[in-house]
């Protein structure tokens, strides 16, 4: 994915994949440096360390440290959308459900996205700039749950639920708490987590385990 | 609470008295700095312009912001073994489960405890020395739901677990997700939150709702 518009030419298109690795490489350091030191610590500096590039090299692709946050803004709304859509589709309501916060939580165990998560946590709190870059993700994923539960209750898969939008904050809420607890517990591996994790969704959504 | 022990006479008892207000001042303030710059951001200087006092005044109560975040730590545990003692006494146990979890939830809505709360999430997935801090009041609720979940399958209040640890986790996990959430999240008021938490408990314990 580029920024850069250009036209799909034989000439540009080895100049393209040539600024395409480059973008990669520098959001992949300053990925590892908000890890380390958080969005508000880190500075240009470091992500141009950690990137092996010049200042001058790095700001001819993002001009601010806000611009690169938010095309890894960006990139997060995009693989959250891919591993939702494993709530759609065919097969049980649950096994879907669970296929898709296992996902979610393989996801989590990459390198450095907890810390990232984390980071973002905090920052939607203090409700600050840069939080409200990733709260969109949120959204999107508030409107595919509702879209899956009710077609669920309408085709009689679950049963009808008194307070959809508590019930869907609350199932992000609990899958965000694990999906940031399981990094560092040895209880909660994955193969440990399904079995327990789908007892609570079924639990939330007066459905059979 | 005071860290220098004195003798309790009646001389001495209006200076302690005096001290730990001052203690008290100065831990609110950095309570106040560390939810708004973060453990790392927030300096000496700024907590002693929060606190409105010298560092001279500040230093002789405590020598270094590890000093400060130690006090804090120390707090917080005595704050969760008294959220956590609701987990024990009489009554049901789901009734005595949720009591506990909405305790902790209303906590967590004083001002700055749920971005302190966020930071200290942050630093513990960094291992940090913070972070290590703060892993002991983690330690000592499992420990009392451990016992209490024992307890209550033995009286046959509710079914054998297989795998007890990650359970306990998984609770846990759940907990701190929809304790962080409920902050900014108007679908998570504490009154919609508490069916579908007995729900969500009761589905992870095998129990009826």
């Amino acid at each position: 994915m580029t920024v850069l518009a250009q036209p799909d030419t034989t000439a540009s298109a080895p100049r393209e994949a040539a600024q395409d690795a480059r973008r990669a490489q520098i959001l992949d350091a300053a990925r590892t440096c908000f890890a380390r030191s958080g969005f508000r610590g880190a500075s240009m500096q470091e992500i141009c360390l950690e990137a092996k590039m010049s200042p001058g090299g790095l700001y001819r692709y993002f001009p601010s440290k806000e611009a690169i946050i938010e095309a890894i803004a960006q990139d997060e709304r995009c693989g959250a959308a891919e591993i939702v859509q494993a709530m759609r589709g065919p097969g049980p309501l649950l096994d879907r459900l669970i296929g898709c916060a296992m996902g979610y939580f393989g996801y989590m165990r990459d390198p450095g996205a907890c810390e990232l998560m984390a980071e973002i946590s905090a920052e939607s709190l203090r409700n600050s700039e840069i939080g409200k870059r990733f709260a969109q993700i949120d959204d999107s994923v508030r409107d595919i749950m509702r879209e899956v539960f009710e077609e669920a209750i309408e085709k009689g898969e679950m049963p009808p639920i008194e307070d959809l939008d508590a019930t869907i904050s609350m199932l992000q809420a609990a899958v965000d708490g694990i999906a940031l607890r399981q990094i560092n517990d040895p209880d909660l591996s994955l193969a440990r987590m399904e079995p327990l994790l789908r007892r609570l969704v079924a639990g939330v959504l007066g459905m059979k385990a």
